[in-house]
Formats: structure tokens, C-alpha cells, sequence
């Protein structure tokens, strides 16, 4: 018996063993070990992996406090039936655990509390309420060490508690230079070694997503993406190597609570070479490798993936159409009826692409309509005149004026009702087309019918009578009224999405409010009083 | 005989008789004449209308020069073979004819010079190329004569070639006034005849149609519509009156060389008591009682109408998605395969409503997006705190941003080559929805396939290798570099397209050129040195 370990709930536990070097342990040996818990009786069998120089380890994240017992299996006999137990104490301040799918975390009066809204949520598996405002930096953990801890440095005060984030480097524009570490042995004058790791490569990923864990960030883990190298062929490197690539990424990842699995960027660009059968494929692989069941997802370019596939946690979805994005976000719950986030809505900054150029205020719209539809919104910064590092791929500082706009807007949405609803009063895209009927009437493709009533134009978050939030985006009306449900007298604040202002209105109000607004980028907030 | 009449060839010869006006000559007396074209052989039959007091019209447009003879027709025994002769001078200065469809006008050489967009353009009859930009002043004949002066004097200044105009006041917001005149003899407290109409109601609108011939503004008039006051009852006045109202309306304005018709404005709101078929049977009215054959299209509120029924001339369709708006241009185009007007892109202003409070920078990129796909795109102004009257109904004074960019617009598209084809990058909005197929693969609703090339985010109208013009909208890249045809050397204008300036780059370039923009709706113009 190992002495015994302590560990905080939700936190790892990581078992070291040392065995054979001989051949390639990589491939070659399996070692796993049993977790039980001995107050609930559940067994969690959690897969191990080789890190070099005969070392082995085995992640484990207990979900439970109190004590866990486990024995270890491998077909390295030095390594077999290794018994030990943990002590889980309870989550310290600030720790929730994984961030899950709501409809799997919230029962009884909390499930009651999310009603009709309770499939597009998130929730952290202690219960408390999760709203991602993710960021990107795609090749971050590629960079040098020292713009790796800039970018720490920067997410510190940035408002962000997601982030996308690539393993293997990126190659394109303004994304040229080598990185200094490799996920593989060899080297690229000589190839490399799709059979073996490079454990200094995943030490300082390790290290990485540990950083973004104590800053309360998710590491939505980009699995695989298209923007390789000649001399690197990480995307193509054919589909056993994929899936022993993945199954290595599932087992020393898992148990990392911030961990989110994302099986591509841009996975219709690895079309034909990786077809959907793959992604699919390579969904069960992490899965069978991932006993805490992570959230999992995979991003498009152009082809929207199907969401609805059962192994697709929530959608993580790059708009399509170049005028209408977080928009969508309404048509997108209807088609898959589950978390949405919009990963790509444009970035803010001068890039030359129209994916990249956006204002702060646009990119902060954007995030608005999302929102407000109750979608999820990614951050992305593109400046190409700012500096050597562009946010978007390589991490270092921060220059935009969206993200003090988006720390603004987690304030507000702080305290939205879990139940809070939109208003499907917006069409959806294909409402611009019809249906030609044969007595030769045209009828809209909505299950709404027609756009009618006082919201057509702006969208909207009701909770009974107790809440509504209206946000009025590039509009700029004078005033606006609105009606107040009868029997009740409501607090109005107006709130300056931009200049990031909350004016309360003074006194409280019944029957309607008239409320001046004059400017773009306003909302107003009914709440009873 | 009559003395012989001399009249410029497009306008108007109108012959004036005397009969009876016993009984309801409206409905009791037909009268009707053929003009016969003594170099052609042509003849056109004309039928005219009653004015009360005994007096009858006949309005003719002479649409070739020399003479032409006229016989009359009529069950009124003393205006039955009245003769005459006219002859038909050539065209003025400025004096272009009718707006019609380029289909229907160009020939030969002129004909090959539209290229493919030959079914999307309007041009006088002359052959001069017309692209409307056009405003909205709903119900300006129903004001005080003092405020329609001031509307002329307005539009005297202003940059627009069309105005949307309602014949019938207008109840609605800030239109709650009763018009001194109505269009029927009656009055609000005893009912109106809807089988006599009022002289002088009809001889202010004359007026005021010749008034906007003088300006070279097309009137496109809007013969019905649902915004409609208890005591007037215009929008419900039966099958029956509506449609001896539209016979009277074509024969009285007809033979105006600057008049369109719209059916109705948001003939959606009139069903279901105005059913599609009677939409089409009120088409047939208005094309029987119009020898000259003018536009002809409706306009709808939420429900797309079927423009590619036979009697619409093209399209006048107000947006329908509240966030892609004349972006839609690219597919409506493709859907109708006509002329597409955006009649309704939202206006410049401050009203409550999101139709009606956009900024002049969202409205002006309305404009250019729309054209860009070579669509075309009308203005209006609902600024609820500028005085007393609001553009879009009343006319009055313009306040407004946009007026002045629509200016430096039109001067920018005047020379645009008439072949010159948007580059169908952009998708259509049902790009972002998917097919999904038996093998589980999803495939885009699109004829182009997938977003691609270097003008995937921007709308690009490009005429051979001769010109291209690129339009940024809201992106703000620092710069852009574009590919140029071998072979050719390139002059680069540099469009800001809300400062109103043209900078054209120094020299002239091959093979590519960068051009720096740095700022929101930017343009770049590049042509053949």
C-alpha cells in the first residue's frame, strides 16, 4: 500500500509508477487502475499513459469526497494490482468542478429552476450557474515561454473563463515560426515519431491548463486543425496515429476538471482526407479514454457539423453567413437543441480577412444578440499592428475594446434567472424564404408564422413577470415604451452596453414605462420591484 | 377637326371633350380614342376618363416622333369620332421616356452590353441606363399644399430619382390628421361615394406628378395599402370599388411618362380579405387601362410576395430579416430573376421602432450592399423630434446623414459598366442552413458550394478585366492587397463611402497592389489604365 494521499474534490490525483522502458511502452504496455469509492460503491476505470524513461501515471478526478480505494491492471506485471487509497476533501473556494451540460448536473428544485431553458445551459457539476465568455489563442502553448507567460498574465485580468486552444502549432498567416517544443519525438529534418511523445512538449501543456484552472478558466482543447506544415503533418498523419494520438490526449487530460474536448477546428477543412465517419470515430476513441465524460464538441469553417450526433455535447459553431452570426444562435438551439456557443463570430481588429476586422462595438453586438438568445459568445482579437503576437494565435497582451465591454457584460448577465427565456418574436434566417404552396401561397418557413407583436425588431429575455431584458443593438430609437404586466410595480435600468453604464430609472413604475434611450448599443432591464 | 397639336415625344397630349354629366358619367360613359402613328402604322387605344362638370379626358404618351392621328370612341353620341392630329417633336433635353426593364429596351449592341445582368436592370426607353434611388414620402400629397411646396423644394435639392408615394392618406403614428381633400366625392361624417371621385383631389395630384417628372423623379405610386382610419375605409372599400378605382387611376396617370405602379404596400397586412387572386385579377385591372405599359410590382410587409408571377416587372420587397437586410439582394435575384428593388431596408431616424431608427452609417451600408449586388435600394427619414413632419410620410424637410452619401453614390455608380456582375461569394442566407443526406453528410443550400476565393467576406462587382470594385462595409481591415490580371496595368481608387472622398493612388499597377484602408465603409475601385 501507498501511503495515503489527500486530494481535494474535483481536483487530480495523479498515481506515478515506474516500469519497463523496453521497446515502446507508448504502444506497447497498458496499465489502468480501478477507483472506488467507499461511501457510494462506484468503480471509475481510468486508463494510464507512458511519459518516458519508464515512468507511467494515472489521472483520476474524484467526483465524490470522502475515501476512494484503487488497484491498478496492466500487462507489465511490475506494474499490476498496485493498491493504495485517497482522502477527497471537500471542493475549496472557487473550485465547482467540470463544467457540464445543465440537463446532466441539476435535479430537483435546481432542474425546476432552469425550466424550458434547461437543455442550452451550462452548469458547473456543483450546480453553480456556468455562462462561457471564451476567448481564443490558438497556438499559445507553441509559443516561447516567456509570451506563454504574458499570455497567463493577460488572461489574469482579461474577463474570460473559456478559452480555444490548439496542441499542435499553427501555420498561416502572421503563424510562420517553429515552435521550440514538438508533441512527438524526432525532429523536422528527420520526421517524427507518431508512436512516441515528446513529455517536455505535454509537461508544459500540463503545466498550461493547470495556470488556466487556478484563473478559473476552461481549456477547450482543440484536438486536431488544419493549419499544418509541410514538414510537421499533423493533420494528415492518417488515421491509426490519429486515434493513438487521441486516446493519449483523452488519458493524461481527463482529469483535468477545466478540460473541454474540442475534435477539431475547422473540421470540414480536413474533408475528404478525415471523413465524418472519422470524426465520429474519433469521438468514441475519447470517449473510451475519458471516464469523467468531458464536454465534447467540434468546430466548422464553412459546412455546419450535426450537432444532433449523440457524442456532441453542445454545438461550437463558426457563423456561416457573413452578416447574420450570433443571430442564428435562435435557429441553432431549434435545430439541435442543445448548448450553443458561437466560437467564431468574427474578431476584433484589422486583419485583412472579414472574419478578423471587426469594430469593438461590432464584435460586442454580436455578442449581445448571442447572448440574448440565450447562446454563448467566443472572443477573438486580430490586430496586426499591435505588436509581434496577434491574441488570436499566439496569446501576449490584449488591445481591444471588447473585452472591458464583455467583463462589463458578465455583470449583467450575473444575476439573469436561470429560467430566462428569448423571445422568439426574431425569424429565423430562412424566414426570408418561403414555401410555394400549390394554391400558389407563400408561407414563411417559421414555426413562429409571422413576425408580429412589440418585439419583432430586438431581442428578448423574460422570466414570468419578474424579469425582462431588451437590447436594441445597432438601433437607435428616441425612447421606447413598454408595457408592464398588471398588478406589479417594476425598477428600470437603463444600460449603456458600450459605455458601460447601468442608469436606474428613479422610482418604480406600473402599467408602462416610457424609457429615452437616443443611442446605440442600449438595453433596458424591467425587474418587480 | 381639332387644330393640330404639337407635344414632345414621351409626354403628354391630353384631349379634353365635353359630354354629358347626367346620371354617373364615372360609370355610365365610356370613352376611348386611337392614336394611330402615321410613319409606324401603330395604333394605340387609350381610354379616358370623366372629371366631372361634363368634362372628359384622354391622356396619350406618343412614344414615337411625327404625326399621329386620333379617332374617339365613346356610348356618348357627342364625343363618338372626334379626329385630330398631333405631331410628336423629338425628346428635350432630359426628357429620357418611360423606366422600363433593360430586357424590354436595349437592343442590339446596347442589349450586349448588359451581359448577364441584363434581366436585373431598368433603363428609360431611350436606352439611357436608370438605377433607382429612391425615397419614401407615403402620404405627401394628403398634407397641407404649404408642406407638399416644401417637399418639392426638398426633392429639388435631394439626390433621389423615385419617390414611393400612397395615392389615399395615411393613419398611423404622427399620421393622425385628416387630409383637407379626398380622392371621392362624400365626407367623413356621411360616408364616401366610391363611384365619384373628387376633381380637385386628383388635379392636386397631377400636379404634383408633373412636379416630380420636372425633377426627374420617378412616382411610384402606391395604390392601396392597410394603414387606414375608421371614417375613410379606402383599404376595405370591396372588390368591386377597388377595382373601379385602379381602372380610373391607370387611365388618368398612364400616359405619365415618371409613373410606376405599386399595387399596394404591404398587401400581406390586406389578407386575408384581399386574397392573392385578387392581387392578380387588380394587376390585370391596372395592365388593361395601361396602354404604355408602365412598371408594375406590390410590396410586402412579413410575407415575400411570388414576384415571379408574369405581371410583376421586378421586385419591391421590404426586408425581412431584421439583421440581413440587402444582403438578401444576391438571393432574391437569383429566386425572381427580375429587377430587385429593396424598397423597405429600414430609414434613418430615432422612432421607437427598428424599421425606423437606424443611423445614417447602417442605412448607407444598406445601400451599398444592396448595390453591390446589383440590386437597388431606397431611403427614407423617421426622425421623430425634427419638426412636425416626418420624412417618410409627409415629406416636409430631410435631416438626415444619408441623403448627401446617396449623392456621392450615385456619382460613383454612374459610370459602372452596365455588365459589371457581383461576384456570388457571399452566401445566400440559406447557406447556413444544411441538407442533410441519407449518408449523414450535410451539404449546403447553395449553387455556388462552399464559401471560397479571396472575396468570400465582401461583395465584389467586377465588369471583364476592365474594372472591380470591391465594398468593405463595417470591416476595418488596415489593408488590403489584391490580384490584378496579367498583362494590364491598374488605377486604384481608394472610396471612403461615408467622408464622400475618392483617393486615387499614385501610378498605376500589375500584378497586385496593397492598399491601405484602416476604416469602416471603405471602398476600392480598380480599373484598366
Amino acid at each position: 500500500m501507498a501511503p495515503i494521499a489527500h486530494v481535494e474534490r474535483y481536483r487530480m490525483f495523479e498515481l506515478n509508477l515506474t516500469g519497463t522502458s523496453a521497446g515502446n511502452p507508448y504502444a506497447d504496455v497498458t496499465i489502468q487502475a480501478m477507483f472506488t469509492s467507499q461511501s457510494t460503491g462506484e468503480t471509475v476505470t481510468v486508463n494510464g499513459f507512458y511519459r518516458g524513461q519508464g515512468r507511467y501515471s494515472i489521472r483520476f478526478m474524484p467526483t465524490e469526497e470522502g475515501v476512494w480505494t484503487y488497484e491498478t491492471r496492466s500487462d507489465a506485471p511490475s506494474m499490476e494490482e498496485r493498491k493504495g487509497e485517497i482522502v477527497v476533501e471537500p471542493a475549496g473556494e472557487g473550485n465547482h468542478g467540470r463544467v457540464l451540460r445543465a440537463c446532466d448536473v441539476a435535479k430537483g428544485a435546481l432542474r425546476e429552476a432552469y425550466g424550458a431553458q434547461l437543455p442550452y445551459c451550462f452548469s458547473y457539476e456543483d450546480g453553480t450557474p456556468y455562462q462561457p465568455y471564451g476567448t481564443t489563442c490558438y497556438a499559445w502553448t507553441n509559443q516561447p515561454s516567456d509570451v506563454q507567460d504574458r499570455t497567463v498574465a493577460t488572461l489574469a485580468k482579461a474577463p474570460f473563463n473559456k478559452i480555444r486552444m490548439c496542441v499542435f502549432p499553427k501555420y498561416y498567416d502572421f503563424n510562420t515560426t517553429d515552435p521550440e517544443m514538438f508533441a512527438y519525438e524526432g525532429s523536422m529534418a528527420e520526421g517524427f515519431d507518431h508512436t512516441r511523445f515528446n513529455e517536455p512538449f505535454f509537461e508544459n501543456l500540463d503545466r498550461r491548463i493547470e495556470q488556466l484552472d487556478e484563473l478559473g478558466i476552461e481549456a477547450d482543447i482543440i484536438l486536431l486543425h488544419p493549419y499544418d506544415k509541410p514538414e510537421w503533418v499533423f493533420s494528415a498523419m492518417g488515421a491509426e496515429a490519429d486515434g493513438f494520438y487521441l486516446s493519449y490526449m483523452a488519458r493524461r487530460y481527463a482529469a483535468y476538471k477545466n478540460v473541454w474536448w474540442s475534435l477539431a477546428n475547422e473540421y470540414d477543412i480536413l474533408l475528404p482526407q478525415k471523413p465524418l465517419e472519422d470524426w465520429r470515430r474519433y469521438a468514441r476513441i475519447v470517449m473510451a479514454n475519458d471516464p469523467f465524460n468531458h464536454l465534447r464538441s467540434v468546430h466548422n469553417c464553412t459546412r455546419m457539423y450535426d450537432y444532433n450526433e449523440t457524442w456532441c455535447t453542445h454545438c461550437s459553431i463558426q457563423r456561416i453567413d457573413v452578416t447574420r452570426t450570433t443571430e442564428c444562435i435562435a435557429d441553432w438551439r431549434r435545430e439541435f437543441g442543445k448548448p450553443v456557443v458561437c466560437d467564431e463570430p468574427g474578431y476584433e481588429g484589422n486583419i485583412y480577412w472579414g472574419w478578423g476586422n471587426l469594430t469593438g462595438e461590432e464584435l460586442i453586438r454580436r455578442f449581445w444578440e448571442g447572448v440574448m438568445r440565450r447562446g454563448y459568445v467566443t472572443h477573438g482579437e486580430t490586430f496586426i499592428d499591435q505588436g509581434e503576437q496577434v491574441w488570436w494565435a499566439h496569446g501576449g497582451e490584449l488591445h481591444g475594446d471588447a473585452p472591458a465591454r464583455i467583463a462589463f457584460m458578465r455583470d449583467v448577465f450575473a444575476d439573469l434567472p436561470l429560467d430566462a427565456a428569448p423571445l422568439d418574436a426574431d425569424m429565423p434566417s430562412e424566414f426570408a424564404w418561403s414555401t410555394l404552396l400549390p394554391s400558389g401561397e407563400r408561407v414563411p418557413h417559421t414555426p413562429q408564422g409571422e413576425k408580429a407583436g412589440p418585439y419583432w425588431d430586438v431581442p428578448v429575455l423574460r422570466s414570468s413577470d419578474d424579469y425582462q431584458l431588451v437590447y436594441f443593438g445597432w438601433y437607435r430609437p428616441a425612447y421606447r415604451e413598454f408595457s408592464l404586466p398588471e398588478g406589479n410595480r417594476y425598477a428600470v435600468d437603463v444600460i449603456d452596453t458600450w459605455g458601460m453604464t447601468i442608469e436606474t430609472l428613479p422610482g418604480t413604475y406600473e402599467g408602462s414605462v416610457r424609457v429615452d434611450l437616443g443611442r446605440q448599443y442600449m438595453a433596458v432591464r424591467i425587474r418587480k420591484a
